[in-house]
């Protein structure tokens, strides 16, 4: 959150910002961010505020966000359309290196500028350098693909299907359940 | 999360779960599970676990989801059609009822089974029982949308747009950068 707050104050070409700005950005307190920034080694000039080139960078580092890395979209419909057109992969080195689907009607299609390959290829990310992928499938197929990306030595998956997934402990999964975040918001109405 | 997997479980037809069956699912420890439900009055039976349906249905209620909600989306583009045909809105009661675009070539179209109206007309969600909305605009366009939501009684709005929004504080706002999700794996592998 503190990567994606500093990255969008470099694009504003922002030199400097205050922990009192920051928490009115970012809806928390400033003792809040100056405790959080501390953590990481981040510390703010009185006065004069956090360097947002230099942290963006520093909590990039932390991140292992510093080298580009490549990611697989599998599913090529609605979700993935609109996840293949998402501005905001670059702020965080992503780029979407390859696209998986297994209706006939889609591989051989171009998404943005990638040709969507049958998931019976979805094995050869493996020797592509590409180690995270995006679920968009239906949720009765996710495990199945899941399965399919440890087996091609995934070792991040981002799942959007509204189910979970089994996966060996060293694979990290996170789930992106859009109804789920709204359903955190009649608790404050 | 949890009112998430329980409900999972109860069209799954199960009717008890113990902690460590829970634990697996979400990949939390047992003792973590047993405290924080314990928190919201949930106890468990020892040997056989919490009851599904009733667990589902208590944390249902102080999530102040036990009623329907109705939901206005903006934007009628790739993602917004993705998320009109969302299939995990129902879990928590959620409907979307309304959907809204600026573009002539979407108004009047129909996603799902509901036709497309135009942005001015948002000022109408007050009188049509609708306190949330979904902004799956682009960017730039985002605050614009999420000040009109708020002039027309929005209390809690769904970001899907990376940039963040400006509103008074008595409306909550939860953003979903896909992306910045993505970006909280590579430090795991």
């Amino acid at each position: 959150m503190y990567l994606r707050a500093f990255s969008l104050l470099k694009t504003e070409e922002q030199p400097t910002i205050s922990s009192r700005q920051l928490a009115l950005r970012l809806h928390l307190n400033p003792p809040q961010i100056r405790k959080d920034l501390s953590y990481f080694g981040a510390f703010g000039t009185r006065g004069i505020g956090y360097p947002v080139a230099a942290t963006a960078e520093r909590l990039r580092g932390i991140l292992k966000l510093d080298v580009p890395q490549k990611a697989a979209l599998v599913g090529a419909g609605r979700l993935g359309n609109a996840i293949a057109s998402y501005p905001g992969f670059a702020t965080f080195g992503f780029e979407i290196a390859a696209i998986f689907d297994n209706a006939d009607s889609k591989i051989g299609q171009t998404v943005g500028k990638i040709v969507v390959e049958d998931t019976a290829r979805i094995g050869t990310i493996r020797n592509r350098g590409i180690h995270l992928a995006i679920l968009a499938v239906p949720a009765e197929a996710a495990q199945a693909v899941a399965d399919k990306l440890v087996a091609a030595g995934a070792k991040g998956i981002l799942n959007l299907s509204p189910c979970y997934l089994e996966v060996p402990r060293r694979v990290k999964v996170v789930t992106i359940d859009i109804a789920m975040e709204l359903g955190t918001l009649p608790y404050y109405m």
